[in-house]
This record gives C-alpha cells, sequence and structure tokens, in this order.
C-alpha cells in the first residue's frame, strides 16, 4: 500500500536561520529526478518526478493520454538503468539499478501522442546532465548585493498582502519580484507555480529588465528544479520559497552560486546553497 | 505592480459541510483557462493558466525555453479573440476581449524548440472545448456508492500518516486512494502532484482495477483541471482536495457528474460539484 517514493540520499547540508541567529544542520529533501519515457523505443515524454513507482507513473501518464486503456494493451516494459550504470557490462541487481528510463512497448495503439505530449522544458536524462545541459545555456550568476538575513522572514507577508485573488479564492500560487531592501517591485499570481513565475520574468522582458541580478524571488509554495531554472535564466541571485526545495532544484542552485531559501517562514528560514551573499 | 490575474466570474453556486451540516453559498474559484501559444504562426504549447498577463506568460516561457533572449527578439504579438468571439464580425472592445491564443512573431530565433515543448495532456483553446474534446474520450462517470459525508474530514489526516518521505522532507505531495468505507487503500508521493495521481492510477492499470468507480480519490493540494480529468478517465466518482479548486476543474467534474470536493480539514469541506452522492 505505502507509497515507495524516497527521499535524496544523503542528507543535504543546509544551515537555519532563526531568531537572528545561524546553525548548521543535515536536512533531507524531496528527490526530483527526470524519468524520461519511451513509447516502443522512440522517447515520448520527460517527467520530472520523485524516483519510485516508476513504472506506475509511465502506465498511469499512458492511461491518462488514452495511448492504452489497460494492462492488456501493453506488451512489454524495459526498465532501463542509466547509460553509465550499463556500460559497465554486468548484470545489475535490481535494486541497485537507479533508474531513469522505462520503454513501454504497447500491443494496441489507441492513440499515437504528438511527439513530446507531456514534455517540460529542455534537460536530460539523469538529473546531473540536466543541469549540465542547463550550464551550456546559462552562465553562473553575479555575486549580485550582500543581503541581510532578516530582511527575508517578512517578505512572505508581503506577498501576500498583495495577493488581491487569492484572497477571494484561496487557489492561487504568487510569485514576487524583490529589490535588495525586500520592497515588492511585482507581484503575479497564477494556478500554476511556474506561470507565475513566467509572468514575473515576461514582465521584466518587456520593460528590458534582464538579467534582473539585483533582485529576489520569492514564491509561494515549493522550488522545484524548473523554478530555480527560470531564475537562473532571468539572471537573479537569490530565490526564497515558502516551502520545500527538491534534490534537484538544490543541486541546479549551487552549480550556478544562487542563494536557495526554503521553509521561509515567520522569523526562520533555511538555505541549500550560497549563504554567503546573506551577510 | 499588482497581479492582474481574476478569479472565475460569476461565482460558483456551492454547499458547505461543517460539523455535521450542510449550507449554501456562492464562492468565488480561481480561474483556470488554456492558453494557445503559436509562434510564427505555429501551434507551440498550451498551458493551463489563470487568465491574465498573457503576454507576460508567453514572453516569459519564452524566454525561459531561449527561444528568445529580449524583447528585442519580437517582431510582433497578437493577442488573439475567440473563434466565437471573433467571429461575430464586429471591432471588439480590447476589455472585453476573453482571449485564449497570443501569438509571439520573432525576428531572430535563437532555438526553434521542438513543437510541443510544453504542451500538457491534449486540450482544446478554451476552456469549454477542453470539457468537450474530453468527452469525446470518456462517458460520464458511474453513480457509484453513497458517502457519508462524516467519512471524508478524517481522510487528510490518514493519507499524512501514510506519508512517510513528506515527513522528513515536508515535500511531497500525496495522492491516496480510498475505498467506499474510507480505508486508504493505496498511496503515492511525489515532488508532482499530477505525479502522484498517475503513479495511483498505473497501480490501478497493473493491477486490472479499472474503472475504480468504488474508490474516492484525495490529493494534499489542490485540485486542477489535470487532476480532475485523470480521475475521470479512471472512472472516479469523488475527488477530494485539501485546497482549493479551480474553475475548469468544476467545469469538468460537472460535465462528467463527479462529485468534487475542496478545503477538505478537519470537522469541514465545500463540495462544487453533485453533492447527491454525499448523502
Amino acid at each position: 500500500m505505502g507509497g515507495m517514493a524516497r527521499p535524496s540520499s544523503p542528507g543535504t547540508r543546509i544551515r537555519r536561520y532563526q531568531d537572528g541567529g545561524w546553525s548548521g544542520d543535515d536536512d533531507l529533501v524531496a528527490a526530483e529526478e527526470p524519468l524520461q519515457l519511451l513509447l516502443d523505443g522512440e522517447p515520448l515524454s520527460i517527467v520530472m518526478r520523485t524516483p519510485g513507482s516508476d513504472l506506475e507513473l509511465a502506465l498511469g501518464l499512458l492511461f491518462a493520454e488514452r495511448v492504452i486503456t489497460g494492462f492488456d494493451d501493453v506488451e512489454r516494459v524495459r526498465i532501463s538503468a542509466e547509460a553509465g550504470e550499463s556500460e559497465r557490462g554486468f548484470p545489475l541487481e535490481p535494486d541497485l539499478i537507479e533508474s531513469n528510463q522505462v520503454d513501454v512497448h504497447v500491443r494496441n495503439v489507441r492513440r499515437r501522442p504528438d511527439r513530446s505530449f507531456l514534455q517540460t522544458s529542455a534537460c536530460g536524462v539523469c538529473g546531473a546532465t540536466t543541469v549540465e545541459s542547463l550550464a551550456l545555456d546559462h552562465a553562473p550568476l553575479l555575486p549580485g548585493p550582500k543581503i541581510d538575513p532578516d530582511l527575508l522572514p517578512p517578505l512572505p507577508d508581503r506577498l501576500r498582502g498583495g495577493q488581491t485573488v487569492f484572497d477571494l479564492t484561496g487557489g492561487l500560487h504568487a510569485a514576487g519580484l524583490f529589490d535588495e531592501g525586500g520592497r515588492l517591485l511585482m507581484l503575479r499570481e497564477d494556478v500554476g507555480r511556474h506561470n507565475a513565475v513566467d509572468k514575473v520574468v515576461g514582465r521584466l522582458v518587456l520593460a528590458g529588465g534582464l538579467p534582473a541580478s539585483r533582485s529576489l524571488l520569492v514564491v509561494s509554495g515549493r522550488a522545484g528544479y524548473e523554478i530555480v531554472q527560470k531564475a537562473v535564466a532571468a539572471g537573479i541571485p537569490l530565490v526564497a520559497a515558502v516551502g520545500a526545495p527538491t534534490s534537484l532544484a538544490v543541486a541546479t542552485a549551487e552549480r550556478f552560486g544562487m542563494t536557495l531559501v526554503g521553509f521561509l517562514r515567520r522569523g526562520r528560514f533555511n538555505v541549500y546553497s550560497d549563504r554567503d551573499r546573506l551577510r
């Protein structure tokens, strides 16, 4: 019955800030890795997911898209080890395989979906590839301003204070751009967390405000890979989330020298990378 | 500075259940509609979003995907009215146009993305089209069992009790399948809300348990269109979310005769469609 999702391993080294003081700790963050889904050997889609129950995820996706109507439509399934593992040329114990690829061969194709029907932003097959592929397009972030850590905890309330539609519906995510003094420059809301960030960056495109290398981005939900990726593209050196970050978000922030803050709440937060920017 | 997102209009007629009693109310839900993004006149992507700041959303997406590096790369932008509106044959006031299509023409293409690089599950251009296109594939849900409303409020705690990884990381969504007596049949966790539901449905595919017409689906976050769509495909007659539903989720639930519950918390919840199943 139980879910088989796993947290990141080993623990991530973080710094906690609370009531004006720092402490160090090891923390577990939710694992996030891309899964490549192949249909009859052809790449179909890449999904960012928490490893575990990958076959179920693949079958559930194909079912939702009406590619299969039941398990009878499935001829065979292959869960592939990552290229680096399988090239070692010896059989691997299934438990040892950290697979990020599922190939589903179908017997009766009800509907062959458009290629990459669920493809998210360009990424490779394993997390490390994803981060390195992003590095082909983007340079590390500029140091930007030093930020007083006490400036951060009040920002979610300031964000919430500007959320007109949330107050009415309780159902919208928000992304806010703040200046280095903690002033709210721009707020956008959306049912989708990523969309709210895209709207902020789109406004910066229109206004000629990119790279936004002296700004902070605060998001109302969690910080996954795609939030961090969009901030890297926009040159934003500090991202703070009210919720938890994922493992791939932390790895990406580390790679680009971004300060990634999570669990930003009254009086406290955690820092997952590049604390030096918080003097 | 402020976001221009809007709630659904007019209010949605809901029923509130609290401490054993029902009351009626009008409530606002967050608006969710598909936006079709065209690049140089060619369909590129469909994004489920809250209407408002659509041009910013389009530019932000194209920037994140490195199609444009700034506004200088944009030759012109056209925000189109829905087909039904423009066919009326008279000029519309911009404020009256409920547009769900943005066409960006670019001057210098840095990278032409794969077609439909961000396409989510198959859907049309306006919300009504989306729901009707889903109806081509799926019949209305079966009545299924009658459910005692008092059975629902304890379910989020039961779901949370089974979330092993959440307790460690604070960062995972959960989807749980319950039987009509409120027993947890299956729990899956993921950084992505949709993935957790896909994993549950994928397990049902493997187990030959579809349609799951006597089960309830409980999700830890909000209920957007895609959650409801996946439950419709799996034949699940009742979906309950700890968070808020979106307008398109409510419209889809109504179309298929699904009981959609939101804000499921201790002692209370709201029902957005088909309350008759809750006797």
